[in-house]
């Protein structure tokens, strides 16, 4: 969130309307059969990777999959991912340092939702901002990686209260940087005691089969 | 940036009301004989590190240092610094995902500003919201790490467009995730032909002598 005092008001009335038009994808997407997930977390931490992989996966077991790409400029994540034969969107969000619903509904003009089954939303690199705008995702995820340190979880406690599934990612890079994987899933069970959390490699695959099931369950 | 075209005209206050209380921490670092340095980046691309490692080897030169921590919540960085025998002030945004001008005129107060040289001023670990909030620093400096990918500059060029100078960190893991940090250089370099990038490893401290000097010239 931007701004001090004088814009409390404002920026209620932004989030309002965001949780507005969530209900509204969330009731699209249902209606469709989309089943969508928001995929949040920093820049680098995996996203686009983890993505990729699932796609992959579900594909072999005859899952439609699709993905709507958010960053602040470029389309490199959209270019990886639509490589694996998927229909993508992608959404140049300027300045603004997340995806809401508003664009997210507008993106999803982009769709024949009915050949869609499984949507993955890459949220805009940023561990801050995505996590007051829900988009009418089933589930919320967190991606983060073993390199933005052991103290993650203590920095951004609000996005981890509010995400359904955990992923810290680049587990096997946790030596090079001195980072004790069990000091972050410390650090969020205390904050979301019965919480999922899953380690992985995105690229070797490690890890990534026990979220998926997560993830779709 | 949150919010969408309703909010513009209330953004442009904001921002221009930043904009004056920077002026107003300018003028006060200038009158009191402090140079500010605003330190931008990622979570755990190594801000803190090389403020850390600035430090000391500033001390040892007889420069007096003080430093202002930024962060959504907790205190892990402030901590950190402090163990270094520095004057600091940590400054929790709460949901803000950036410092302003406001919050750090205020954080001010807390120093003897006759008495300190060098004020560094850790940002909030975010990549995109820094951007628009200058601080009255001397120069802003963004520090993003190789394992954020190699396709950073292409997402976020607006921050490295306004920064004097860029530091590439964690050059020693460049293998172990893939990237070539010439690709990052040569993506910096078409957008700011002229701009300032060092390379560096905060941990072993390569490179940190050339950043120091350049941002103290």
């Amino acid at each position: 969130m931007h701004g001090g005092s004088g814009v409390i008001s404002l920026e209620k009335d932004i989030l309002r309307r965001n949780e507005e038009l969530a209900a509204e994808v969330r009731e699209l997407l249902r209606r469709s059969g989309v089943r969508a997930f928001d995929i949040m977390g920093s820049v680098g931490s995996g996203k686009t990777t983890i993505i990729e992989q699932l796609v992959d996966m579900l594909k072999a077991e005859g899952v439609r999959c699709a993905a709507i790409t958010g960053d602040v400029a470029g389309d490199c994540d959209y270019q990886r991912l639509v490589q694996h034969g998927i229909p993508a969107k992608n959404i140049n969000t300027g300045k603004q340092c997340h995806l809401d619903s508003h664009l997210v509904l507008h993106a999803l003009e982009n769709f024949n939702l009915r050949e869609i089954d499984v949507l993955f939303i890459e949220n805009v690199g940023n561990l801050v901002c995505p996590a007051d705008f829900p988009l009418g995702a089933e589930k919320r995820v967190v991606v983060i990686s073993v390199t933005e340190g052991d103290d993650i979880v203590r920095k951004h406690p609000l996005i981890f209260q509010l995400a359904d599934i955990v992923v810290l990612n680049k587990i096997d890079l946790a030596e090079f940087v001195g980072v004790e994987p069990q000091t972050v899933v410390k650090d969020f069970r205390k904050i979301s005691p019965n919480g999922k959390i899953f380690l992985t490699n995105a690229k070797s695959g490690e890890g990534l089969a026990e979220f998926k099931n997560a993830l779709l369950s």
